[in-house]
């Protein structure tokens, strides 16, 4: 298992369908990238002075990601992404 | 429903007719072209240490925003740009 | 109605006579080119931690600006300028 | 009257007679040229969290700073420039 | 024995069998290339402001870490690493 | 007399015989030239929030110092330097 | 004798038999070309608002630290280093 520290959280890449009339297509404006992909473990907290604040985002949530400061790790064949809370967006809902 | 991270708000860019006499035109005058849009999802707060200060916009606030630093979504069909509150300059009431 | 956020003011650009007498005239000595307006609303403070910070500089005020981080923004046929209070250099009483 | 915001103060130019044995002549050994002026006014105090710190220079003193961050006004037909307390090196006693 | 400072870590790179299919295998996607070690020795404390927070590593720890900012230092005939904490993404459990 | 403002100080520059035995002679192996002078006066004290947090060198320590950053003031037919106490490396005792 | 001010130390760089079997052999992997030396003197303490913190290290330590942003100083015949002490990685004991 991957555990992240502090502020930073693993990612499992959404496929997105480009053409699907409900489904949501990322179109890059600047040079942000945004990508989805659903939490798979988050850090520790973010360490502010002497404490850990707890991160916003969950397990479980599919959230918007900024593609550029993404780390790609391979592990049991699986393929994840681990990228700082700051990166994060929005959560879907 | 896109639900922002933090001091992150979601908008709906507003068309401005550009001619109309009563409107609003903008003009860049500097590297930042100001645009306006519709609040339609505020963040949870900015993190200040380890406190979330709420943010001073609110939903369906008019607001002139700087389109340099926004992120483009699409999703169910519609368009939705993610922005940080600091890039937004004023509220048109 | 235009209402700044935060340490933003918004102005309305005064036209300087650039050779008379006993008026203003400014000389851009560096990168900075001042400008001279007069204030027509200010945001609802400096956000300092969790603190707003009021402003300093009030309604009415007449200012010589920093030009180059201004942006212009056409509201009912006037043209206002949207700016920062730390590139407000000093009011003319 | 100029009236500087916050840590800036306005000075008034000191001639500096460049050969006179007792006087003071400046020497630029780096990029930044200091020369010498009068503080004619002082901004409101510094800026830091939610206090405003009274600045240590005082109307009337005279002063070597550095000249590269400055901005020249002239008003009432007399050349000022505005600074920051920072950009002051010391005070001529 | 190297006894890191503040929020240094001591690692000993491990060799990743690129190759089977339940290892991990490493891919950059951005500049950032990660790579996995293990902790040998760790700091006495980040200096937060004038307390020494300790590490969230331990000794033993397998870490995943961007290999762009280490510095490699051969002792008694072994080659380690050493590291800021902030450079270390997620431990493997 | 000039009195340097915050943490700055003035020093005189002390000549150094290049090639005596128990002298000092300075290398510079970075981009950093350090250099040896007086100092002939100090600041009222770095600016920290808002407190004046009073200098470690004194009125006459000799001091090694960062040339750099430094600028000349020619005063009553004497060259001075005024540099901020954090381009200081140490005193000679 | 060398006063270091703050969080600067003095150190004496140790010369490192590159081939020896049980000896540390430095390479530099990154643009950080580690190196080693004996501590010397230390500073009053790092300046953290208005505390002096005192340093980790200590007169007599061998440590290992980054060469890139050290000063040279040769006093009384023998030459020296001054660097701050978070450019020290970790102390060899």
């Amino acid at each position: 298992m991957l555990k992240p520290l502090y502020d930073n959280v693993v990612l499992k890449r959404k496929e997105v369908e480009k053409k699907t009339a409900s489904g949501i297509i990322l179109t890059d404006t600047s040079k942000n990238t945004p990508s989805i992909g659903e939490i798979v473990a988050v850090g520790n907290g973010k360490l502010v002075e002497d404490k850990l604040v707890p991160l916003t985002v969950k397990v479980g949530d599919t959230v918007v990601y900024k593609e550029y400061a993404t780390t790609t790790v391979k592990y049991e064949n699986e393929e994840y992404l681990i990228l700082c809370e700051s990166d994060i967006l929005a959560i879907i809902e």
